[in-house]
């Protein structure tokens, strides 16, 4: 077991995440670093926020799928490409399945976002709704596979998903330079386990911490434990974060990942509005997840420089809007 | 009156414009140019949003106040600088005042946005409250002046101020090059003004065309009848445009903007949603009338390259949530 690990992290390297890294920038933005005194004032530390729900999509999603599918022979994609997602990821696969000119199969659960089954369907892509649940979202996608003869691009367990978004936060540090932290949200897994193999590789010294929804601990639990501790009915209103980790991410966030800060939904909502107000950008509630974070613990972070990714934009404007009022 | 006016709007030449922008770049954001495909499939042309909510105060307003104040004597601000504002122009002076060192007197109706309110106060500002009525803005604001000396910048019908606001579309040609158009929102029209001499004398061929709220059509009405038409008791959602034009703002605009495209407070929301939605910022509702008016009116702008300022993104988000509902 333990070997299988080794060599399945090593599969990450930092060569190949540069590699991923021009392979994917003709078809990603470069999504610019924002900054507020007025945020600054408050957190007590320099935030440098990372853009992504400027990216392709409206999501860092973008980055993996792409890397994923530019990555697979053209026998393996020859049937199209299929994948379960809550939103993002379902855009952004039906987006490369465009860009490649095969066919993208799109699981969703019924419970998703209008805009992001707009999105979809706006590429192309073919979207077949579930209950909202890992088993039915599963078990739909092994039909449509056996049925289309496609592969399957996993939201976050599959390696090249991992470097293709470890690739925002190797941005990030080379437009800022040294970073103390940088704080990224959990859901799958996906993302963190990146951003905390991009820091390892391309800025060591910083330290990788995430933040994570209370109502869908499943991460924080997890490291705890040792073991995947899989979130039963998670409920956050941060509806991207609230799979539970694989096991191809997990051995990377256990070894590379020392702390989880979790945040309830009140805190999340809290800090999407300052998002909102201040540095005048549209986030998703998960995307405002780490900053909630950093505003919980602020006294780790005082005075340093602290990197945040924001993974994305793609709100439901009527559904938001009764969160501020 | 011929000879009066001919010699003040040769106050404003290509030269003032160029110094002013020198004298104000230290304390002014070099905001970013967006562009959505989303949003130009929609429009039918390419369309390059100014993005000034991103602009220091959160509006484009820091650029004139800015150039008024740094314009002063040092005799001229002994006492401390005044104005009447419903938001944006309150803030931008404030600051102007605390980074000059000197007291700024703030005139603001009841009504103003209390996130207005508060950035003011945030500066050091004083404010003074007053009815939402011109009358009892200029009142209480000629007691203030009375009482402290203060010098006053008036919001838009001041040439510094005018002078200031023209450095966003002077940068926006500079950064996109030639535009076919570029559209302004007009209140007051110290922007509008500025714009319009911006692409006189930086981009002779560009047109600039106007977007005025229906509800508040003082503009529309003034270069139909070639005098200043006052708005009575105006109510439109872009609380940022119920002001009528000035003595200075209506020859410069009467002379180079051959158009004012009127649209409805729904048009307006539409509009704000869209931008909210496809290019991930926020904006006031009164800073989504130009991308109204264009969308109003898209036959003339098919295919062509189209510059907008989108002025300000300090909202409410209590107030503004309900318009999504």
């Amino acid at each position: 077991m333990f070997h299988e690990f080794t060599r399945e992290t090593n599969m990450i390297t930092k060569e190949s995440i540069e590699v991923a890294h021009e392979r994917i920038k003709p078809y990603i933005h470069h999504t610019p670093v924002l900054t507020s005194q007025s945020l600054n004032d408050i957190a007590g530390c320099e935030v440098y926020f990372k853009c992504e729900n400027f990216q392709k999509v409206g999501a860092f999603k973008a980055r993996g799928a792409m890397n994923a599918v530019l990555s697979l022979s053209q026998g393996e994609r020859a049937n199209g490409i299929a994948t379960h997602s809550s939103g993002n990821h379902a855009q952004a696969i039906a987006r490369a399945g465009k860009i490649m000119g095969i066919k993208a199969y799109i699981v969703m659960p019924r419970t998703a976002p209008a805009i992001k089954k707009q999105g979809v369907l706006g590429y192309g892509g073919e979207v077949f709704e579930c209950e909202p649940t890992l088993a039915a979202r599963e078990s739909t996608l092994a039909e449509v596979i056996k049925k289309t003869g496609a592969i399957e691009i996993h939201p976050f367990n599959n390696y090249k998903v991992m470097e293709g978004q470890a690739t925002a936060a190797k941005e990030l540090l080379e437009e800022v330079g040294h970073l103390d932290f940088v704080l990224a949200p959990v859901g799958g897994g996906g993302l963190l386990s990146g951003t905390a193999l991009a820091a390892k590789y391309f800025s060591p010294s910083t330290r990788v911490i995430a933040g994570e929804p209370a109502l869908a601990d499943d991460t924080f639990r997890s490291l705890q434990s040792g073991s995947i501790q899989p979130a039963s009915s998670p409920t956050s209103i941060a509806d991207g974060l609230l799979t539970s980790l694989g096991d191809k991410t997990f051995p990377i966030i256990r070894d590379n990942v020392k702390e989880v800060i979790t945040v309830t939904d009140e805190e999340i909502v809290a800090a999407m509005r300052l998002i909102w107000e201040r540095l005048k950008i549209i986030i998703e509630p998960s995307c405002a997840v780490p900053f909630a974070a950093l505003l919980k613990d602020k006294v780790k972070f005082q005075n340093k420089k602290v990197g945040i990714i924001l993974t994305g934009g793609n709100v439901d404007l009527n559904k938001i809007a009764k969160l501020f009022q």
